[in-house]
């Protein structure tokens, strides 16, 4: 079953018409949620609150979310929206800012502590409308239905997801990411390419269709990310890679396969629990590792993804695999992205820890079923 | 802006759903539509009329819409849907079927003649839900929001579109095509083509993603109709198709261009209101007379087209744009797709009044503005 009701309003100068968004929803007092304050810098948060004021919805603002949202933030939002009695959110910014917002929005629909729901304890209901203005591009939140909070007191990064989280409305305006530093458009490419990778790399077979749109989407963040490197404002290749970043997470690319094998994130997921490791430069070191690992179980499918992305035709399939890997990993080094986690200060000693947070729930990932053991052995080839 | 509220139900053994999905959205009884009667003999019509009694959804029925669905059909439809005040449309079949749906729904809707819509004298709004279990791929139809509809009165095949005709939810069982006739499954395939390159074929530049998920799209309809033609019945094959006929027309493929250039369906639109053609059919013959007019107004999407479809990598630009084309007719000979209009007994001597047809409002398209000059010249390229 795939559904997707977000209305995507794309391109330039379309900050604008947040306002009437809203207002034709019927909602009339937004929570406005955003980060570190560079929405203050770029323009951006002048031009919503002037749509917001033009069409007379009222707002409650609340900054400082942090990358790798925490729990401690969504329950000051739920607070701050019960308080001020809104009856919509409005996230600006990135994947964070926006996973805070549909927390909040579970959380007030749900008579309880809103962590029960990451722990899986009661479903996620909720009719608190969400809107985006994205500002960066990685996570693709801004057009799908889940959520990834971290437990800062129990260490545990988890996920939540529902119908009502969709957001109703998403604005993208490419060109306010012209302004984001290097690492930050590097991460948001190897998210996007590790979500896309995630769903291909399962054991569905002759999916044609998806396995070509993954195909489609990687090669683009690839050439996009090669030409925002020599030009950052490049319009072009900043709308190829936000529209393929929201592509790679929206659910589509989920049609007819048996729902991906996610095992990366949820490693890089203890990994940034633990340390404050930015999540796209996590995944560009354990994503690679993680096929180190596996990729001998399903050897056609790293065949295919190696002649289609690399254009790598010679050798055994073997070698073509490990030719397609290390491709991916020589990509992450050019942009920039950390590949080894000795890179960014990982204590080797703490291996362990992070193998027994990623195997909290037991063993995970489809091409091949990873156990705590497993996991620490993609550690260490990770480090 | 991108919104595409259906809800697709897809894969194997999927129609007994359909009850349930009406239900939930709390329509009591619907007006059930389709074409020759097919269904009653491949189990589609006993197990939707199976789970429409399960959940206690009521219906009337109406069948006998044929391909290039008529005016009359759809007056018929509206006023049985008045008198036995059914509350949602459940259309059984193609995009004929789904097509008539829609234009009742939107007669429904409106206080007058629905040909109004059509002329767009109003605009289309209903609040009339529309629900489809589709039969064969091609159209789109199942997940978008417009609808083609001849007036055999006056031989306008025109179209309407609003957000209120999205269907509710459809449900794609590839397994129920495996009976089609092989022109069916040809017409269809011909159909998904023409869609993704009326899309991709117009003047926007550097929309990378699009122009790849495009890719992607023809890729899959060209390998899977020849899979099917050896083996009509192959699930994964169906499938493919199926979906890809779906993706080719869902508006995720307009995101970022200018709306594509429309000529050959407008042309094929103005020969399927004279004659009784198939519409892929007709747009075998009809969209590689109109490439060979056009192609170099804007030479190298041919350019693109041939390498990235076709594998093309030989010749001069102009070589590698006509050699592309040439490609896609000896595909559409290959699967017993008519390529001339004489292959069809159109009489030479009704060209003219074709193209008169076809530029009754004005010239069309965006690769190049065509009169009804040019249309002429087209049609005598194709006979």
């Amino acid at each position: 079953m795939f559904s997707n009701p977000t209305c995507l309003i794309f391109g330039k100068d379309t900050i604008k018409r947040i306002g009437k968004e809203i207002k034709k929803r019927g909602v009339k007092n937004v929570l406005v949620l955003y980060g570190s304050g560079s929405i203050f810098k770029n323009g951006v948060y002048d031009a919503a609150v002037k749509s917001l004021k033009d069409n007379e919805v009222g707002f409650v603002q609340l900054g400082g979310i942090k990358p790798n949202p925490v729990l401690s933030k969504v329950y000051e939002g739920i607070k701050t929206a019960m308080k001020e009695k809104t009856d919509g959110i409005l996230a600006i910014g990135g994947g964070s800012v926006i996973d805070t917002a549909k927390a909040i929005a579970a959380g007030i629909g749900y008579d309880g502590d809103v962590w029960d729901l990451f722990e899986g304890k009661a479903p996620v209901k909720t009719n608190v409308p969400i809107f985006t203005i994205l500002t960066i591009s990685a996570t693709g939140s801004e057009m799908n239905n889940g959520a990834v909070i971290t437990n800062e007191g129990e260490n545990k990064k988890w996920s939540i997801g529902s119908p009502d989280l969709f957001p109703k409305a998403s604005i993208i305006d490419p060109s306010v990411q012209f302004s984001l530093p290097w690492n930050q458009t590097a991460n948001g490419a190897v998210d996007a390419i590790t979500h896309v990778l995630e769903l291909y790399f399962d054991k569905t077979e002759n999916n044609m269709i998806m396995d070509e749109y993954s195909h489609a989407i990687v090669k683009t963040v690839l050439k996009s990310t090669d030409l925002l490197m020599k030009n950052p404002s490049d319009y072009d290749a900043r709308a190829n890679l936000a529209l393929s970043a929201t592509l790679a997470l929206n659910k589509t690319n989920s049609v007819g396969r048996q729902g991906g094998d996610w095992s990366s994130h949820w490693i890089e997921h203890s990994l940034s629990a633990f340390y404050d490791v930015a999540h796209g430069a996590g995944l560009a070191i354990v994503m690679p590792a993680w096929m180190d690992y596996v990729y001998a179980e399903c050897i056609h499918k790293w065949v295919v993804f190696a002649e289609s992305i690399f254009g790598i035709t010679a050798g055994t399939p073997d070698e073509k695999a490990k030719a397609g890997i290390a491709e991916l990993r020589k990509f992450y080094k050019k942009i920039q992205q950390p590949t080894k986690l000795s890179e960014i200060n990982v204590p080797y000693e703490d291996l362990p820890k992070i193998a027994a947070n990623a195997s909290m729930k037991g063993k995970i990932g489809n091409i091949k079923r990873l156990d705590q053991n497993d996991i620490l052995n993609i550690l260490k080839l990770a480090y």
